[in-house]
Parts: structure tokens; sequence; C-alpha cells
């Protein structure tokens, strides 16, 4: 079952084998960091997590594309908020997944072989962060919001995401992890 | 000459020697993954930086406080979004500042040896952060917005801060970070 907030990032270049170092979020792994400091926005409050919220970060980079990585804000644990660790609950998740399709790698963090179009089949309705888009509001919970890393969407993932509603929130183009906690804003706020 | 928006963050635990690893800001440093966070979401956008903004670290944690980490938007140079560079920053200034009283440790870092009282003299009127504040606005630029990293500022800082406007941002108790997010967001759409 999703929650009823879903944050959905798409890693482009994020490396799908645990073949970096903790060290080298933003180079060997692929712009980790982008994704990691997302799951943090994502799902941290003040001293603690904000447990109706999960997190998938899409992972799209070489060797073995596409894995999803999901961290139930409900159940998950040894989640703190710092890049470094939360980089390491994903290191240890493709670690553990080896040749499989999907592993519970950790409590609450789970790991899966598919790709965009399946993941929106799964989880509840997806809004597009889009400067260009039309849309200041969300709508009603569940949803899931989808964001791209440092890279703008593909053609291919635009067109899958192409009934989705397009929500801006603001004029200035904003680092993924500021978008996140301005949704979260708005809708705490609703 | 300060930026037109300044953010100063009150690093209670921070360390005041650079005799911490980089693979433990959270531990060995203090709890200065909170304050490096703080600086990303000050002075990034997607991108870029905020050339008007400038973010100051007060470290407070032994052996040798207070030392003040200036991050100047305009010139900084070498800043990158991810945590662990951010810490490098401020690490390689520990170590150039050594028994100076201050140091332009790197383009655009300077680091001080002074605390609240005299950065908040030098600094334009202050506003704090405060979940029990009862304004909702900001006062026009410029301004120097403060906040506590995960502890509540202490009595005697309160004391300092006594007359400046508390301005709560919402009712959900966020990260600093998250703070600095709204923050940025309130002023950039007033």
């Amino acid at each position: 079952m999703a929650a009823d907030r879903n944050f959905l990032i798409i890693g482009h270049r994020a490396r799908t084998a645990p073949d970096w170092k903790l060290d080298d979020l933003c180079g060997g792994g692929g712009r980790l960091d982008v994704l990691v400091r997302c799951v943090t926005a994502a799902l941290w409050v003040s001293h603690g997590l904000r447990r109706d919220t999960d997190a998938w970060l899409l992972l799209l980079g070489p060797p073995a594309p596409p894995v999803a990585v999901h961290f139930a804000g409900k159940t998950v644990r040894y989640l703190n908020p710092d890049e470094r660790s939360t980089a390491a609950l994903v290191r240890n998740g493709l670690v553990k997944l080896r040749n499989r399709d999907s592993v519970e790698a950790s409590p609450g963090v789970t790991l899966h072989r598919i790709g965009l179009v399946e993941l929106l089949a799964r989880l509840p309705p997806a809004v597009l962060l889009d400067e260009a888009g039309d849309a200041t509001g969300f709508p009603a919970a569940p949803l899931t919001i989808v964001l791209s890393d440092d890279r703008d969407p593909t053609e291919a993932e635009r067109a899958e995401l192409e009934s989705a509603p397009r929500v801006r929130l603001g004029d200035r183009s904003l680092l993924s992890s500021a978008c996140i906690t301005l949704a979260h804003s708005r809708l705490d706020s609703a």
C-alpha cells in the first residue's frame, strides 16, 4: 500500500550497482546527492519523520537500470537526515538486490527492478512539478508528486506523464529538495 | 558589507577545531550536517547561487568557541550543493584560522572569532524564526533571519534577540534547512 503523499524523484544518472563510494555521491554515485537530499526533504520534520509520506527514487544510470528504491515513512528505520547515511541505505539496498527482482534491504527500504511506467501504475495519481505548469494547487490526497533530478524529464518521461496535472510552485527554478519542502508546506496548510 | 538577505544559523555543538572527519559530520563535527544543509538551502537555486544572500554559521562547540563562518553569495567559489563538500570548506577554514582572529579561507568563505552579540551588531536587523512567533511576514530587506540548529536557542541567546520580531512559518516544526527554503519562498514572492 502506498502512502497518502508520495514523492517520486527521477535520477537520470544514478548508479544501479553499488560500485561507488560513500565519499563520492556526486561523481561515482551519479548525482545520488540530489536524490538523498530529496529523501530528507520528503520524510523529515524536526526530530521525526512524516509517517504519511513515502519517497521513491528511480535510479536510471548504468549498469542495470531501472531500479526503484522505496522509503516507506510508516515503517522506515535507521534513516537519518544527513546525505551520507541515506546514501548508505541505498548502497546497502543495491548490494542486497543483486540479481533479484526486489528485496527489502532494511526496515522500510525496498528495491524493485521496475521503471517509470510500472511505478506510475502502482502509485496514486501523479502530479508533475513543472516550472511551466498552469496549476498552483494540488489535487486531494492520495497523490504522487513527480520531480526530476537536476536534469529535465526526457520526452519519453513527459509522454508517460501526459495526463498528469502540471503544478508550478513559484517563479524561480529551485533545487528538487527545495521543491519538495514547498510542496509539503502547501499540502500541510491546505 | 552584508548582503540583502542574511541567514544566521546557531550551531550549539559544532566543533571549532578541524579535529573531525568529513565522514563524520553528525558525530565528530557536532551536527555540522545541520549547518551545511542550511548553507545549501540559503545559497542554492537550480544550477546556480543566490548572489544577494549570505549564510553565517555560528559554531559554538568545543574547543574554542565562538567561530563565525561567513559564506558570501556574491563572491563564494568552490561551493557545491552536497553536505560533504560544504563541510570541507568549513574544515579548511578552521585549519587556516589557527590562532588568527579572522581569515578568508577560500574565495567568499571567511571565518571570524566573534559571537552572537558582535554578529548581530554587524548585520542588518534580525528576525527570529520561532514556532511560537506572532508575525507571519518579514520586514523589508536588508534583514538577518536567525535560526537555531536542532536545539532551541538558549535563554541568553533569546535575550540577545529580544528586540527581534518573531516570525512563524507554519504549524509544523520543520528542519532548519526547510525553514530557510520557506523563508526564501516567502521573500521571493513578496
